[in-house]
């Protein structure tokens, strides 16, 4: 390999790195959501964080307000007995500005009523702009667009 | 960095590699079931392990008895020209005990019939914990939930 | 651990390595190809790589012939208000002939008709064998089967 190509190599190394990081987070984080868990989800984000969901005109920001919105969402799927799974997949990371770093994906949103099947709900494009805080990857914006309201 | 950031940081480093090596594991071990290759999918849990599948009162163990349910599943999907797809995903790993890993996950069944569409079959959540053999990780008990039954 | 174990482990790392890339990969091509950049999609083929898609009797061969088949496909969903998403999964990789690397997957497509929910449209299977050019991975062969077809 030239030295140029050795270049690429190590910077594709550490960029392979973060994404397996990112990836695991998603595991994490979204498990916490799926699971009613909306203070610890929440705590997925930086204090400040803002979630631009497609169903919403304004970002939520903050803790409080993000937590605030996943227990209600959780509490209304439970009313109906419905379970929803976010399923993040084809993520691919780059760097961005500050030293942030920029994770763009799919997601699925697999949704499952007590009894029945499971049925495709949301296939959906996810952009996040991640943070590290004390070693810890956090969200800091997200914005989430479904593919049904292109 | 702090140093406890530095640490945090060198031990999510282990993790992430453990978490890429069981990804590598569940996509190998997929697709044996799904090929119908029923020993070589018994041979990758330990020669006791277990499995709970949610269809079942009681979990199958030893991998004869784990090749044999194999083994009888994929036969009566071929009867009916059908094709299961077991696809893992939103892994997160973290320490068990003894020196064990324990890997959560989501999977999705797909279920195809000749000359038709794809079918999403169930939702599931896969508990799993590996134990190191000889360098490789091997299922020494596998816990799976249908949320469609939660 | 024995001698045997460890050099189990190392090439058990390398071959991590690889796949994380590989995954990386995917993600960026399939974003590439589900966005309609078909020139961006044909560059991470070799020059003269070949894909044989389950719909063509003879594989598509070469950078040109790729995007031309890319653009198409994509004017004729945007045509009709149509998204497809490929959503790559259960990849495992392992050594080819001549250093080249070779990589097994399943593969999602996901159909989102505008205004409306999106539907799992087909379910395959991808053998791709890589190479390496200057330091980038690129595809100089894919074959993709439909589970609906077997």
């Amino acid at each position: 390999m030239t030295t140029l190509a050795n270049a690429n190599a190590n910077a594709n190394a550490t960029v392979d790195r973060d994404r397996a990081e990112v990836e695991h987070f998603y595991a994490r984080q979204m498990t916490l959501l799926d699971s009613g868990e909306a203070d610890a989800w929440a705590a997925t984000f930086t204090e400040d964080g803002s979630f631009a969901p497609p169903s919403l005109p304004e970002p939520v920001r903050g803790r409080a307000a993000l937590a605030e919105g996943a227990r209600k969402a959780f509490a209304a799927l439970a009313a109906e007995g419905d379970t929803h799974r976010h399923w993040v997949g084809m993520v691919a990371v780059r760097p961005g500005e500050d030293g942030s770093l920029v994770a763009e994906s799919y997601v699925q949103v697999v949704a499952v009523r007590a009894g029945a099947g499971p049925r495709l709900h949301l296939m959906c494009t996810c952009t996040d702009v991640f943070v590290r805080q004390e070693g810890e990857l956090l969200v800091r914006e997200r914005v989430v667009t479904r593919d049904d309201r292109r």
